[in-house]
């Protein structure tokens, strides 16, 4: 194999993404199996992710604490359904400072139970609700078969917690985090999610109710990208978080959370990338804009290299990477930075110069089609434009992609095909557990979301009347 | 006790820390032993600490990234020294998944020995190097006594790991971050650290040279608040970690770690505060300036809030709250944010809008002396200014303190009364690890750092001729 072909998307789905991943540097296995290593160029886009969410968060009322990694493992029992999702999933510490512990200790899985415990700790009166607390954070998930950023041992997230006096307060709450995912994912990621209610069996354990945005992947597949819970009472009860009401009563709050984790690295990589690499929305991308010099002799390098540190300077306000690596021909750079997903090229050689224009090359749209040449004046506002545009039409690619695989069914034999061969599955729905655990077997597709939906119709499965549409697929 | 009011520095110096730490609420204690939970008002101070570090961070080459959690216990078996000084402080992973692990895990306690793995299959030429990576974690340290920020179970910081082809290059380097965080220190936390190197009994477990910066904590202990370390080929040697020169020839790399920690806010507390709590430096302080509105009766109270919201509009590019809080008395307060360490206040009552003036109060100057009124137009300028000149007196006052509380001393008596009643020592020292054990023992004081000196002089203690300088300190 040539080791510097990608295989292709079509060839190998799965294979392209695994490669792609650690050839674009994006992370790389670490001696520990299951657990990652981000690496620099994945880094500075999760870090890009965490500045755009986190400025939702602080705009939408919440504040940023950190909690302790380690949990009682008593903490994980006291709410029931909880202990059971989680139970088979724990990382244990049994032994410290050479000692073995009296009670094990837990790494955290999800700080429902340590933070429940100081909300009880910290809310007195309904003068102190709600409490808007997020935290970004690493947590642990014991995965036997893991694949970089979908699925690993340790991850990196957000989990933000909130307490609430009453629950249409902390219902509200749910939906709008719902709803500030949806925003970051089709304005910031250019990933067009769609947002709805998880059903009762693929909720999060301990939640009454479950909300998410799911993706659809360049396979068809469907990522579930981010997650809003609606907790009741339920923590509220297990770790007696109350609070004295007006009338001076003892009341149960009403909790929240909601977490995007770095999984959604590997939605942004197959949503938009293709058989030449990665593509980045400009607004996340660690470098928007790669700069590369093109020259023979050393005479033309110093002048293009003057023009490049010019041009440079004028786009101060964007990420910009000029590539000055001696050794590499410009068409090495060029798929290097391809591979790498940069949303926009511009290529400075002493004929741009003479003419007084930059050759600019859209990573979004491949060969001639993708290439123009500006006018040196004005460039910046053109660059700046230029990224919008990428922007944008990444969005539209994607949502065309995703509208074209979805298939409303009315009946089971073409649900089975459409989940097995063109994408998900539209359909009404008679919410029922042990069918959708029927369907599943079957097809291993699963229900995303329930579906906005008006009127009544019949289940495509068991012939029920119903008023409930949902999404189904095969996901990651 | 009245539950409002701090004990004094004076009388206990110890208690006063630690009450202020909760009731500042920068942070509490968690359920589990050791474990620390930051409140939202001290993760805000240390992000501005993350920011303002990872700004230097970046401008001297560094990208960020992320190494797993869990290291294979044999790893830490790699580097001698290195497992001699953590053995004992590690918290270790035992069972994953409901099994019990073949090889357990650790918790990093530090991140060498992980990141060395990678460098050595990253690193192939000269080319590659120097890499210089950091990241910011959360590691655990097994402690039997700890204390909020100053000793705690788990912590957070920045690792700092590089790799570099000569000894020259990465004891310069060593030498710039020590630079680095002295400049932060200085510039942002209004901290007047010594740097210097550290002696051979106290260097980080593996390094060939530690150097540190030392703080001169209210009670005149010493904290070591930040420490760059040269690692030698000590974790090149053990983890392999080679590149090929430019003759061909496989060489090791030399190594480089550095790193601080939220024990820094530890610093921050104790070298500002007084009997009335915090006083944050300006530029890492999570509000700048707080306003608060002053009125008795309904309708005052909505002419002053016009005018609030106009001049804290004015003033969007500081950070400033709003104390908007309608059941408490501005006296209340007043001292609530004294306790909490804001550096400017600004009230706001009726009188102040007929005169067209803001009553300002310094935090830094307590009492009449810190009180002025300004007018309203050019206000602005005025708070920045003030806020400059708070920043700027923090530091001259901690200077000042540090100054009087060094002593040059010539002989092991002086020194003795030195170390036990009056702050640091610093004399002529014969560098011998047995003799530097023996002052430990008898006194309590460590070597902090080796000071600059010129010429030669006797030590305090042995009496041999010498031509370094040493500090000697009680400390944290």
């Amino acid at each position: 194999m040539d080791e510097k072909k990608l295989p292709s998307q079509a060839e190998n789905f799965s294979d392209w993404y695994n490669q792609l991943v650690l050839r674009a540097e994006l992370a790389d296995y670490s001696p520990v199996r299951g657990c990652m290593v981000v690496r620099p160029y994945g880094w500075a886009l999760w870090e890009n992710i965490q500045k755009a969410l986190d400025k939702r968060f602080k705009e939408t009322g919440h504040v940023n604490a950190a909690f302790p990694l380690f949990i009682p493992q008593s903490f994980m029992t006291k709410e029931k359904e909880h202990v059971e999702g989680f139970s088979p999933e724990l990382a244990v510490v049994t032994h410290g400072g050479g000692q073995e512990l009296e009670e094990p200790l837990v790494v955290r899985p999800t700080s429902e139970t340590i933070i429940g415990t100081m909300y009880a700790k910290w809310i007195q009166s309904y003068r102190d609700l709600p409490i808007l607390i997020n935290q970004w954070a690493n947590v642990v998930r014991w995965e036997m078969r893991t694949r970089l950023f979908l699925r690993t041992l340790e991850f990196y997230w957000q989990e933000g917690h909130t307490a609430h006096a009453t629950a249409q307060e902390a219902e509200e709450h749910t939906k709008r985090m719902l709803d500030v995912y949806t925003d970051f994912a089709m304005n910031e990621a250019a990933i067009p999610v769609i947002p709805g209610q998880k059903s009762a069996s693929e909720k999060f354990a301990g939640a009454s109710a479950t909300y998410s945005i799911e993706a659809m992947m360049g396979d068809t597949k469907a990522l579930q990208a981010g997650t809003s819970h609606f907790l009741g009472q339920n923590f509220a009860e297990a770790f007696d978080i109350k609070y004295l009401d007006e009338n001076n009563q003892l009341q149960y709050c009403w909790t929240t959370s909601f977490g995007v984790s770095t999984r959604f690295i590997g939605a942004i990589i197959m949503t938009h990338g293709d058989d030449q690499g990665l593509i980045l929305p400009p607004n996340l991308a660690p470098y928007q804009v790669v700069i590369v010099p093109i020259y023979r002799k050393e005479d033309e390098k110093a002048r293009v290299m003057e023009v490049v540190r010019q041009i440079e300077k004028g786009l101060k306000d964007f990420r910009v990477k000029v590539d000055d690596r001696d050794d590499l021909t410009p068409g090495f750079k060029f798929n290097d930075w391809e591979l790498k997903g940069v949303p926009l090229r511009i290529e400075i050689g002493p004929k741009d110069i003479e003419k007084g224009t930059l050759a600019l090359a859209r990573r979004d749209i491949p060969g001639k089609a993708g290439k123009t040449f500006i006018p040196m004046e004005g460039y910046v506002q053109a660059v700046g434009d230029m990224l919008d545009a990428i922007q944008a039409n990444l969005l539209v690619k994607a949502t065309k992609f995703r509208d074209e695989h979805i298939f409303e069914v009315a009946d089971y034999e073409t649900f089975k095909d459409v989940v097995e061969n063109q994408g998900w599955a539209l359909g009404w729905w008679y919410d029922d557990a042990e069918n959708e655990a029927k369907v599943k077997e079957d097809t291993r597709a699963t229900l995303r979301v329930f579906a906005a939906s008006e009127g009544e119709g019949t289940c495509f499965f068991s012939g029920k009347k119903t008023n409930k549409k949902a999404y189904f697929a095969k996901a990651y």
